[in-house]
């Protein structure tokens, strides 16, 4: 089944044999508590799991048997790790209640079926008997998406979806793939690989995340300049109901009326469970060639950006980092070597050259033919250069490449040491952005400010422009700052309100690529119109009339 | 108000004082009565306006003076030519009926809001008195998308659209503009060339149909391999419904669950009304460049379109005719001047480089900078000789573009001689695209014969494929057949049919860009799936509980 539960962390991210490099580092450590203002870092280890008793499951044995009878027993399963795992996601929140050993959510059972009839079977049970389901994929939600609690009803079964991750087909000359929604991303793009293609979705959580969430969140991957969102990649798709199968339309370029596929499409497990999807991959590239820039500003930065994309260079990624989160990293990668003799003259240069404390660095990708990457690339130099930008060669942004993945790894050593530390994410259009921008800036430094832990202590916050369009982009914000450790889960909200009260205030989208999820449900009103929940609820209760489907996530009731 | 409605045919295509040149080409249409075996052509003329009495309006007058209260009386209307205009669309169907003075369909009154909250006021005084209300953009459907008529309801209003023609703002750095729904096609892409920008969606009607109707009837223009569709253009949109306004969320790119946008997309006026919109428009391209080929058969042509399309040679448009359509266009274009000796010649050099009867052309356009265009050109060049393929230059091309709005107009001279004509369009995976072509062809031909007023008479089939998408293309038909003047309507609603069931058992799309209008609605159900009509219906009854908008159209009651 995909990849052992076992060997993955049920209270934190990856690979549990996996330990981020700095983990270690005690310079950068004391560094990092400078930034914040705290005399010293704390101990703040997490409970391990084997001193935490577990709600007992509330499953009546007769239903424990019936599943057991449709999917077999090993596949029914209520071990203490297996509830803990998919008790909750991935965000901040999830892994501050994980870490203390509240298990206030925690499904009564796990459920792994390997057949999409046997998805709707367990639906009709669950149908029959009043039991809430929350569907989980890879469980790396960051917005409550898996959070397995539901008010109103007396069972909870999570569906782990990692057994449906049958590759059906790969159609080489039709460029499209069916497949079980269930499959890990890199699953997926390793088979692809082996047949010369790629669907290069890339999210964060790539390693540990599936097709199905991906469809299921409306996400994007880091490099979706090129290669879209599920919106543009997802052909076709059955989606599991309570009702039965939703299917696509036969062909997903037509004008026959709305499309189904497209209320699949960020259904988040609450309209239903995809099961499997016929999506548009591509040839790989010949070529990939990574690069990096210093802006001498944010607006400098994002003007290239904008024009990029209506100039139609063709990029892969374009990643903006803004001047505080230029200078952290810069930091943190010169964090134990301070008084470098080399950073200094590395300095002296860069003023020179107009590159001060407003700097900005930007890492792109282009990808296609070896021309073609030779043309991209030289006509976003010739604009780079015409707004003051200075080049930084490939090696940055390699590396950057190269760590892509780690980035989550860092949450844990920092959790262990009194750190609080999360990201959310909007998206404007052009004329909105900086405004935004600045808006949710402050909203999240006040917010920080004002639930410090003592007067000293400072939040630190880190935004980039992750994701780019003609008309518009996405801003991609990390807070790190010093735990309230008596009020840990209240800090963390009243910061996260703030933030989103800002983005709605100023026209953002509530989600660029996260979801709604739990966390993001109480200003959904605000981006849908009563009207429109009206809509999605209307939806909600035509295919799933019990509401027994992923409760509390993404429709109010 | 837009376009004057006294200056376009009620019955017909167009401007009433154009004319086709081919209209009076004897030498033609002689030629045409010996391809359907046709003894010679009828004389099937219109019956004038003016020789026709409609049926009263049955709009009470105290409604009359509610709307003329609201929208001031002189746009109120129930002039005889303004009823007549707003009858129907353009279907054959619906000219054989317009022609006959078939006024079955009929609107009681025809009101032209300007505001999108007179629209909505509209919709509060229709919802409170039971009319039924047809939602009328530039009337252009062939699908039975505006037909005037509405069991149940004992009054139909049809709202013309085009007094919303306002635009808003042209905001050229942020490449999108915000504008309002009834503007013409043709207004609208004038205003933007006037600041360096396109949308560049130019279906076959853009002459005479509007922003609002693309949007509703989610079609696609005939470049749409660089401009893209509806769904890819449209950001945001406003819809006005019974129940108020439905607003788009306010990013396009995002993951905050279904979006609400992608139900106005396709919603054929039976979910509402939109009444602006905002769009991502491009800068106009450096160089269009347009090319010709001629491939030794549609599957290599085929190939050709797939391979373009995979490899990433960038292009506007690509067009392959099949044999038939090839040699029609041919044959027509050479009519008159039969025995030619430049012809002889040239079919002997073709004949001579592998083109003969099985032949395609293929038209192609290329679009944006030189270096790109040149590139592009150069790419698809090497492939379409690596095909057998024989470039036919520009000229073709050009002349292709330069008639490409034309064509609508050769049917009323067509409709005038006993000839009837009439187009349908699927699209399908590339997998299935062969066998879904040979279907409905053979499908046409037979329903064709079967129908055939007499034993000698013939129709024609020509096909051609009109968009391409990495994952599939479109088929576009066309039908010539000599009419049955007992049954013509019938005769067609046959050949329909046989067409439309061949469609659906092949898993072609039921439609590509027409839409589903009253026309395709039976066969809704095999594409929707139960279910899916069923979320639908929610989605109706959510924004139109008593069911006023649009009724019979697109969603099955």
């Amino acid at each position: 089944v995909g990849i052992d539960r076992e060997k993955i962390k049920w209270n934190g991210w990856g690979w549990a044999a996996h330990r981020h490099p700095i983990a270690g580092r005690e310079d950068v450590w004391n560094w990092l508590a400078q930034q914040l203002g705290m005399p010293s870092l704390l101990a703040t280890p997490a409970r391990p799991l084997d001193s935490i008793t577990l709600p007992v499951s509330r499953l009546s044995p007769g239903l424990f048997a019936e599943f057991g009878q449709l999917l077999g027993p090993e596949r029914v399963r209520d071990g203490t790790h297996e509830r803990a795992f998919h008790a909750r996601g991935k965000s901040y929140q999830d892994l501050l209640r994980l870490r203390a050993g509240d298990f206030s959510a925690i499904p009564d059972v796990v459920l792994y079926p390997r057949e999409s009839n046997e998805v709707t079977a367990i639906l009709s049970i669950a149908e029959r008997n009043g039991i809430a389901i929350v569907p989980f994929g890879g469980g790396t939600s960051v917005v409550g998406g898996v959070t397995a609690h539901a008010e109103n009803f007396a069972n909870l079964a999570t569906i782990d979806l990692s057994g449906l991750d049958r590759i059906f087909e790969i159609d080489v000359p039709g460029h499209s793939v069916h497949v079980e929604a269930g499959i890990y991303g890199q699953v997926l793009e390793k088979a692809l690989a082996a047949k010369g293609l790629t669907l290069g979705h890339f999210p964060q959580s790539f390693e540990f995340s599936t097709l199905g969430g991906w469809i299921a969140h409306r996400g994007a991957g880091q490099q979706s300049s090129r290669y879209g969102r599920p919106k543009d990649w997802l052909l076709r798709a059955r989606m599991a109901t309570p009702r039965g199968m939703l299917e696509s339309e036969p062909f997903s370029s037509s004008a026959t009326g709305p499309r189904l596929t497209d209320l699949m499409l960020g259904s988040e497990g609450a309209l239903g469970i995809i099961t499997d999807a016929t999506i548009a991959v591509r040839s790989l590239p010949k070529q990939s060639m990574w690069r990096a820039w210093f802006f001498r500003d944010f607006p400098s930065g994002l003007t290239a950006i904008r024009r990029a994309q209506q100039d139609e260079i063709a990029v892969s990624m374009l990643r903006l980092s803004d001047p505080q989160e230029t200078q952290f990293y810069r930091a943190l990668s010169e964090a134990g070597k301070s008084g470098h003799v080399g950073s200094r003259v590395a300095k002296t240069y860069l003023t020179a050259r107009g590159i001060d404390e407003q700097a900005c660095v930007l890492i792109a990708c282009f990808e296609g033919s070896n021309r073609r990457v030779a043309t991209d690339a030289a006509a976003f130099q010739t604009l780079a250069r015409s707004l003051g930008a200075l080049s930084l060669g490939s090696r940055p942004a390699e590396r950057w490449r190269a760590e892509r993945f780690q980035a989550p790894y860092l949450r844990d050593p920092m959790l262990d040491r009194g750190v609080g530390v999360e990201t959310l994410e909007t998206a404007a259009a052009w004329p909105q952005l900086e405004n935004l921008y600045r808006s949710v800036r402050t909203a999240l430094e006040t917010a920080m400010r004002e639930t410090a832990p003592y007067p000293a202590a400072r939040g630190i916050v880190l935004c980039h422009v992750s994701h780019a369009y003609p008309e518009g982009a996405s801003l991609y914000f990390t807070c790190i700052f010093p735990r309230n450790l008596d009020a840990e889960v209240a800090q963390w909200q009243a910061i996260k309100r703030s933030a989103t009260d800002a983005i709605a205030a100023n026209r953002g989208a509530l989600s660029h690529h996260h979801g709604i999820g739990e966390d993001h449900l109480p200003w959904l009103a605000q981006e849908k119109g009563a009207l429109g929940l009206d809509v999605l609820q209307a939806i909600k209760r035509t295919l799933d009339p019990k509401g027994i489907l992923n409760p509390g996530k993404l429709i109010p009731r």
